[in-house]
């Protein structure tokens, strides 16, 4: 194989798997190489992928080493997604009776999901969480794409108790909008204790579901590094429950009588 | 840029959009270099691809023409996913009173899942679906995998009726296993009508789930063209309701008194 084939190839191994650790054995083995030129490879491959802006490489020397591919987005890019996200937000036929705003068709569409998850592990990545915590339904996407990014797994906080998935701590909590008090529940198995933990949510308004997660959190002894949600409501609307989050988009105006809504993209 | 660097940043490039139509223009202007430069590399690039096993170039002539990464996943790959997941499914602390099989922590790991989405991808891309739709909780990280490898859009399917999502439309099935009248609920604006609809659940026993989903299909004048579904029950268990599905895995065996189970990976 020449040698700009075997680059492609090493890129396209790399970036299907990312965050993971594959040794320099696994690529000679693979393209039947000496070791020193795969090493030599992995220079090339980084060096362009700065070009790309798609990720870069990082190298663990030693025995148990290798090479691992971490996904990026471009801040640029990131930004130009997050306005064209908010224009589209903004369309009126987007109001619902009672002033909610349809968001749920972007949130299940993985071409869009995909770069957000990448934009909010971009954010966290050096807070080091090691599991990324959501509530069901709306925020599983998010959460999942972001852990991807990130390379840990995900957990699902649920309403209610299932009783499919044995032991759990369940907590009730006061819905900070409609003020009634709900239950979520996490199985036991779901989370090992002392967990450094990233909140990913979809939408935050008074921020009762996320102060209700960090009270869930606190029996899982988890230390909750960050909060990330898609959007919030506008600034001055709710007084907040909690203060500490970082969130992409603002709505900054629903108006179901007028049916005119506006969404604003963040400074990243 | 020396054209090896140039094909790696190209190949980052395309396989970052999966299945995204990209203007050979695009490079061209990006890479600052002619058209039929970027021509010739996307030949190297496709048939470098073709030994990564990671995915195809397909390109679409003509001025709105471009070309378009396909991601894939190798036979032999696929079926040494299953069965170790299979083995580890196995695992006797993996049951839960009652006899359920707990397996949230897999359905939540996007290393995990990612995979196993190419894998469904791979099983029903000929029957062209347009949009995946699941139920849920726990069929939302297939699904959503399922359908960035396919490049399509996820649909879920709710329990119960939400207010915040607009009208919908509702329906009445029976479970199969339990034998309760449930409700599943789907909103309007989520699916347009006259779809064909691939489903993607994590689990199937008697199908009363599978079968809700399909009636609540009809109502969308959508055409189911296949059932993906990560687990079927053991085979001789229950009588199904549906008999019309791609099972990966399949639970041979629980029995929560010797705390046995035996979980078998199905012939791709």
């Amino acid at each position: 194989m020449k040698k700009a084939e075997r680059l492609v190839a090493l890129t396209a191994i790399l970036q299907s798997r990312p965050n993971e650790l594959l040794p320099l054995g696994f690529f000679a083995e693979l393209f039947a190489t000496a070791k020193s030129t795969i090493s030599e490879d992995l220079v090339s491959v980084k060096e362009a992928l700065r070009h790309s802006g798609r990720g870069t490489l990082e190298t663990v020397p030693g025995a148990a080493g290798g090479v691992r591919f971490i996904p990026l987005i471009e801040k640029k890019e990131a930004e130009q997604l997050l306005e064209k996200l908010a224009e589209e937000l903004s369309s009126p036929d987007r109001i619902l009776p009672g002033g909610f705003l349809y968001m749920a068709d972007i949130l299940y569409d993985p071409a869009v999901v995909r770069p957000l998850g990448l934009i909010f592990a971009g954010i966290f990545r050096e807070k080091e969480p090691e599991v990324v915590v959501t509530m069901e339904t709306k925020g599983i996407p998010l959460a999942l794409m972001t852990a991807d990014a990130l390379g840990i797994p995900a957990v699902v906080v649920r309403h209610g108790n299932k009783v499919t998935e044995g032991s759990s701590v369940s907590i009730n909590y006061v819905s900070g909008s409609s003020r009634r008090i709900q239950t979520m529940s996490l199985t036991r198995k779901a989370l090992e204790t002392g967990k450094r933990v990233l909140i990913i949510d979809d939408f935050i308004k008074a921020g009762g579901t996320a102060k209700g997660i960090m009270s869930l959190m606190e029996e899982f002894d988890a230390e909750v590094v960050c909060l990330g949600v898609l959007m919030e409501g506008a600034v001055d609307d709710t007084p907040r429950l909690i203060d500490k989050y970082h969130a992409l988009l603002q709505l900054a105006e629903v108006d179901p009588l007028t049916e005119k809504s506006v969404v604003k993209a963040n400074k990243l």
